[in-house]
């Protein structure tokens, strides 16, 4: 096995494969990067079981030599150093030679590493996708979509299905919902998918935030395979492979309430800033908890207390408040992290009283949505 | 108490002070901040006990106007919120009031914070340094002393001595040493001190450290005043008091070899990325070891093994080998350290033979030493 290569070029497709290799894992092999020639490009692996990435490098590309020199062959180098090597080498040019005692040479300038490599043929295979549920996506609007709902998984294990991001897919409009039953973010959009459908995928947030990392912000598209218990994004030279999780997803849609008591308008970012303060002394004990009023047309009083610090009050002028009066307590971090997951100018907040949930979207857009569970204050 | 001031010059002075004040104290009024109120200013008091920082904000100070509308007095705050609070205001008026109760109110746009402080009186007095042993040198310089010293100061508390930097002034040329007994760091200059001398000062390396990222890169100077045991650095808006290590410093003198067998001359970066990448194959188990051996009049070569992981060998070209042929092992940590905080474009290097220590510096440089005890290889 043998290739010459350019530093740079190993050196991207290393980074993207290294997110799912793990330090930690049952298969001690795992712990290692495959490291595939082929005629006609070099193929790289890492996997933790429930995550894959393969990154191919193509020998030639839009007129491009990437890969020179390639006798075909495969080995696996523990990515404990592999990366480090290959990043600190001292010229662009690299030769790469494995022999049969999986002995790997890395040459570059006057340095060379000799490895102790593993037999790739005791690295286990990828689940090979067969199916022809398939659709495809712009990679920024499918970023966008995990940024905006993904935060919301739950972190606790006593539901594991719901540390999962659940994708339906339905009359070609794509959703994503997650929600660990404090708060709910859930966002749609329409695609073209030929009248495919599904709805019970939970991909586990800890994927699909490393697809996320590991996505370009490029304007590629993804093209995306569902099976029963996997899920493959494909881009152009990246494989991103996830295990699905067990289990029922909850129907979340009769949570939403269906009728509205109170509307407040207001500017998304004055909105973070004065809650942001009005959090600060409310951080520990009291759970974050920040308690909002309504005082007329245009006034909010936000403000929290803690007996042993001290107490803050900010009077924020919103755009506009329709409907009943209001005091309301909730959770800061929910809201902020609604707030910032929203990233619009303007927000509209829906509240059907003091201890039901409340809805915040952009003032002029009905597909996404972040749904919070208030607080019960004493 | 009361006064009107800036938040972006309250700020500043907030986080200067923050450095020396600790979430863990013995003395619980030390997790607060002292802010007193005069009529010629405001004063902020910071202390862990080992160190403490004052900062002065004059009242007026080059025909701008900082502080309005004082009324003296004082008061302690806790320090887990007020800088998040004042960093965070949604003005930059800030309006702070403290009352016989020790209720503080900051006002700043509509936000209104009102804080539980505590009796400024119980807070401990500094040490007040009553002393002519003084001397001034520029801030830019000292920083830059620190910087190439500190790093050498020993983490083990076994000869707690070793853990500071020692300072001392003998004819006008100030010295700072540091080591753990593998390796020594030292640089001299020479300042005004009219005669001033001192040997015994031996300032805790994570006070001398603090002090750094205290001071601003700024054309100011600093005076320094040298007490049995503390020493004080002023500048124009700060006091920086640190308390001194006791017990003898060690004579280091005598661990500075005075004949030579071997000289390398190289390129400083040429040494750090060969010896970095060397290194990334010994970073366990070999306690970072690598080898360098001489060849001919330019060349060297170096080198690390670790068995299970493989090995890694570079020849480096440098500008000139003098004396004898070398072979010498040693910790690839402690020369990289040392080439680092040499900071020139070229070092020379004079060996004693492979069990002796030996020293690099600057080509043109006798001010600056950095001393590194080889180990022995099996």
């Amino acid at each position: 096995m043998k290739f010459t290569i350019q530093q740079s070029t190993l050196m991207s497709s290393v980074q993207d494969v290294m997110k799912a290799i793990s330090s930690r894992t049952a298969t001690p092999i795992l712990t290692g990067m495959k490291i595939e020639a082929k005629e006609n490009g070099i193929v790289l692996t890492g996997s933790d079981s429930d995550i894959s990435i393969e990154s191919y490098i193509p020998a030639e590309s839009d007129d491009n030599v990437n890969v020179e020199n390639i006798e075909p062959g495969s080995i696996v180098l523990h990515a404990r150093y592999f990366p480090e090597i290959i990043r600190k080498l001292p010229e662009n040019n690299v030769e790469f030679e494995a022999d049969e005692n999986f002995r790997v040479t890395i040459r570059s300038g006057k340095a060379e590493f000799n490895l102790n490599g593993q037999n790739a043929e005791e690295y286990p295979q990828l689940p090979i996708v067969h199916t022809d549920n398939s659709f495809e996506m712009p990679i920024a609007l499918l970023k966008q979509m995990i940024k905006q709902t993904s935060f919301a998984v739950s972190a606790m294990e006593t539901r594991p299905i719901l540390t999962g991001v659940n994708i339906s897919l339905k009359d070609n409009i794509l959703n994503f919902t997650a929600t660990d039953s404090h708060r709910l973010a859930s966002k749609e959009i329409p695609v073209e998918a030929d009248g495919l459908a599904f709805s019970n995928v939970v991909i586990p947030g800890k994927s699909i935030n490393e697809l996320n990392k590991t996505l370009d912000d490029s304007e590629d598209t993804v093209e995306i395979y569902v099976t029963n218990n996997q899920i493959l994004f494909k881009t152009r030279h990246l494989n991103f492979l996830s295990r699905l999780l067990d289990g029922n997803y909850p129907e979340t849609s009769r949570l939403i309430p269906n009728q509205v008591k109170t509307v407040i308008y207001a500017k998304t970012k004055d909105l973070i800033s004065t809650i942001d303060r009005a959090s600060l002394l409310a951080r520990e004990e009291r759970n974050n908890v920040v308690k909002l009023s309504t005082s007329g047309q245009q006034t909010l009083e936000i403000s929290s207390n803690s007996p042993e610090i001290g107490n803050v009050t900010e009077e924020l002028t919103v755009t506009a408040i329709e409907g009943e009066e209001l005091k309301i307590s909730f959770s800061s971090k929910y809201v902020l992290d609604a707030l910032k997951a929203i990233d619009v100018e303007d927000v509209k907040i829906d509240f059907t009283g003091a201890m039901r949930p409340f809805i915040i979207r952009p003032t002029n857009e009905e597909k996404i949505l972040q749904l919070i569970l208030p607080v019960r204050t004493y």
